[in-house]
């Protein structure tokens, strides 16, 4: 008997990074991480793992302080112009991953995309680029982009829902969103969401451009055993949200191996698979978020309401920046 | 000439209680706040500028602590049962409520509702209910709805904007949400929406029950001048989301004394009034929220995008209930 998880249940299991007022008991206590700081910047990048911040500070251009829990990238003759300055600090750490991946320090470079993600500072100026699966390590912010496509008509509405692929290395034959995304350095939301779009769910770019946009959802991840690599990696993240209503002419194909088919389910169909667990957790959240957005989940009908809608919109405390 | 306003200006009007990593000049360090507690509870409900805790604990059934800034209430002879431990609170309360505002202590009280706000713990009970324009003294929560109604046809959008009565002893003068109100004790969100939609804007109940919830917005305001009544003052608060698109038939009226009159204003028209600083600081928020949601303001052209919509979903750091 699979004991049902409730809404406020799937927002604690992707958004649970301790609160001042909520711990949480498979996550250590957020004063104990490293913090991530770039030379110079005063702020924090991200929070890293002690263990991986042991490992990570092996070579000259870091500085590990046990005393302050900081992290320090110091590259050194980096360039005064910002650009070159972001250019040559991203040349520096791509160099020392490719030394850590080689030297298979971490399970989670096993995953290596070389996609670069951004890493912005306060004044929400790009520091430097870093590839793709080594940001949980540093525990950065990173963004993307997840589309919720749908049709409506008298009997009601229905979403597509993929499935994700047996062979996927995160999340295999979870349910997930109709299209999602990360947004690598320089790409643009929308623009991202155009190409995911046609990549994952053969949508034509005309279509996908009716689509709007929504505003952001924001959450503070700590990964699991699901998620593969190391257990216990922070992982703030920002989704740009975005509605898609279809025609019933309209169907999503997998596009590439990301999805085995798309399924058109209920609303019921889909809450029910919620809370079975079926669906990868950031999706869940993200249907959440569809839900009250479009009056399905009302304070009426969930007693969590007023606590879940400020979860969805965590305010992280690592500077953020947008293309 | 008028200094227009960008969004987050507006945001940074209306959210302006500090967060660790932002001072606002205007306000108190987050610090320098006494905690309003009842006694048994160990949950902050409040916070209490310096000098109202120095006021309000002159009768005995209060303590103030200047060591932990804590300002205690504590009736005698509560009852162990929770609806009647409620009851009594409320009426002990409401008593030295009364002596406070017959010895005009603050200015605030002379603007009293006899109105019944809710107070709630952390199981999310209530504990007790306060008269509303007491509410910003002790810095408690407030809930309220807010709807926007619009119109869609080829030419695009427009909202139906009121403005306030000069008469109104807040913010006089200043553009508002279609409907507004404050919940009170006992009071469901969408009950609430449609008794206001009658009062206030004359729309009528089979109409309103079509409008749709979209979520909640949280901000933590501080009140200035435009507030009247004591400066400083805290005002965390939380309100219920509403959209109702009307058909051009429908025309709202004003049904009290709280509008003069309704306009038909197209966005461009509402955004102009905003960045003068026309719109009363939460209304300007809803604006924005609305217009994040309906994929008006978007990432693309909003450069405040992600801190703005996060700031709109602020977590309150006191327990919250609904009803």
């Amino acid at each position: 008997m699979v004991q049902l998880k409730t809404n406020l249940d799937l927002v604690n299991e992707c958004d649970n990074f301790p609160y001042p007022d909520i711990p949480f008991a498979q996550c250590l206590p957020s004063e104990s991480y490293f913090k991530f700081k770039l030379e110079g910047c005063i702020a924090a990048l991200g929070y890293v793992l002690p263990e991986v911040a042991q490992k990570l500070s092996s070579s000259p251009e870091w500085e590990r302080n046990n005393a302050s829990l900081e992290l320090t990238f110091k590259p050194s003759n980096t360039p005064s112009d910002p650009k070159e300055a972001a250019a040559h600090r991203t040349a520096v750490l791509a160099r020392h991953l490719q030394n850590v991946r080689e030297a298979k320090t971490f399970r989670i470079l096993d995953g290596w995309r070389n996609e670069l993600y951004p890493v912005y500072g306060p004044g929400r100026e790009l520091l430097f680029s870093m590839e793709r699966s080594a940001s949980a390590l540093f525990g950065i912010v990173t963004y993307g982009v997840h589309m919720t496509a749908y049709t409506r008509n008298a009997e009601g509405m229905k979403l597509w829902t993929p499935r994700r692929a047996p062979t996927k290395q995160t999340y295999p034959n979870m349910m997930d969103n109709t299209v999602a995304g990360g947004l690598s350095t320089g790409e643009r939301p929308f623009e991202c969401l155009v190409r995911e779009s046609m990549e994952e769910a053969s949508l034509p770019e005309d279509i996908v451009r009716t689509a709007h946009a929504c505003g952001t959802m924001t959450y503070f991840y700590v990964r699991d055993e699901r998620a593969g690599g190391e257990v216990g990696l922070c992982q703030p993240e920002c989704q740009y949200v975005y509605d898609l209503e279809l025609p019933e002419s309209v169907v999503p194909q997998p596009g590439d191996d990301e999805a085995v088919d798309f399924q058109l389910l209920t609303v019921k169909e889909v809450q029910s698979a919620m809370a079975a667990g079926r669906f990868k957790p950031n999706c869940a959240l993200l249907l959440i978020e569809f839900f009250v957005r479009h009056g399905i989940i009302t304070a009426e009908n969930e007693p969590d309401y007023l606590e879940i809608v400020s979860r969805l919109h965590r305010r992280l405390e690592f500077p953020m920046g947008q293309v």
